[in-house]
């Protein structure tokens, strides 16, 4: 895929490959760069061609180019609250030229706004992970933003997610497994039921230190447990199932 | 640990070495056999010798008594619905000679009954797991009892834990995964909060089949995971941590 080079990148930001398909995406060289989780969360996410995607809290865009490059849904849509960031990752659009998706600037806690939206079969969320108690300095730094419940807490993902859903939709996210309880109480509340649940592990003698949830708007009541999945093997190694996420080596899918 | 012949043991009942400073433990030869759960579920449990504790669901007293040759605290009180079970478990204990035990025969419905009892600084529970959904053939089957929500669910079992323990008491107990969001529920609802998991996987390709979660009565909220128990490792012998809890080789406690 030819990128677009008409795309203006401002000197604060480079263009990463994201090794997918030829996407590229535009960071700040400053700010939050993508990592593991977002990598993990487009894995772990079951999303088909026909369905229309909703990524909260999408920062630069990361899980929505993911997305595309590995299920290319019918459209994904992602919202963001930081209008500097929606205007970098809509020039990633236009950088790579996929069209179906569309970043837009709104606070997810703005319930009336949701309500307009044409309903998801699928969220996707990388939420701030940290509670808002641990004396952030600078609370318009973009680095708090991305990791502290600063502009948004977990029950404003949860409560947006359900006003999003179609019935029977899908929320797929990743968070702090010191969290869980958090996650499925809150779930609970906006009737949006655990599924199924990933621990994901640095190795198979560490506690896990990822955790990946599926819930179902309305959906009954059973909680699945996926094998886990181990970041490093005893020797150091990336594990087979971190290459095959990655896509390296032969499992690629 | 001499054990006290004069005790009688029945046609259908065994007495089983629990391979614990000699403790023996009466069991009927065609109903529910204590395992691997019950001997998790005491290496999980974080007891001291001044604690007080109370055993829910005891059935034949298994806990109580691997507790009391781990830690020997104060004093235990097994509680347990079906009448001819406390009996044995009794029995048990004359067998051993562990006076500091004691079976009661009680519902742990009669919460009227459970407001009278001493508070407990901690509380352990095997419940039955499955729901009381599954079509059970016969209710009055001791298998079915232990195994099924029968006679008491999991709601029963919190609730009671909460009006038993002391404040900051600690829960432990030994579940299934697939009821973890249950079990999360039910303990923010009656102010308990989970503090700390621990998964039991067969083998570390294998999704966690066991569930080991420890609650504080009105505890703050942050939820530490342990790292995992693998039951067996690649080469199909049991893992040093099960050696360990089992107290085989040098490891033991």
């Amino acid at each position: 895929m030819a990128i677009n080079n008409s795309v203006e990148i401002k000197d604060n930001e480079n263009i990463d490959d994201l090794q997918l398909n030829g996407l590229m995406l535009i960071q700040k060289t400053d700010g939050f760069k993508f990592g593991v989780d977002a990598v993990l969360l487009s894995d772990f996410a079951n999303v088909k061609k026909k369905h229309k995607v909703i990524d909260l809290c999408t920062g630069t865009g990361i899980i929505p180019f993911l997305l595309y490059g590995k299920y290319n849904p019918s459209s994904i849509k992602g919202i963001e609250v930081q209008e500097d960031m929606v205007e970098m990752a809509n020039r990633s659009v236009n950088l790579n030229e996929t069209y179906n998706i569309e970043f837009i600037h709104r606070d997810l806690k703005d319930i009336d706004f949701l309500k307009t939206v044409e309903k998801a079969d699928v969220i996707t969320v990388n939420p701030p992970y940290k509670l808002n108690n641990a004396g952030i300095v600078n609370p318009s730094d973009k680095l708090s933003i991305a990791r502290h419940e600063v502009l948004c807490n977990l029950e404003n993902v949860i409560e947006a997610s359900r006003i999003l859903l179609k019935d029977n939709g899908r929320l797929f996210m990743v968070h702090r497994p010191e969290r869980l309880a958090d996650i499925i109480t809150l779930m609970r509340k906006y009737k949006i039921e655990p599924k199924r649940i990933r621990m994901v592990h640095p190795n198979k003698n560490k506690a896990p230190n990822i955790v990946l949830v599926e819930g179902q708007r309305d959906g009954g009541s059973f909680l699945k447990w996926d094998a886990p999945i181990y970041v490093y093997n005893e020797d150091g190694n990336y594990s087979d199932e971190i290459n095959r996420i990655y896509g390296r080596g032969e499992n690629n899918k």
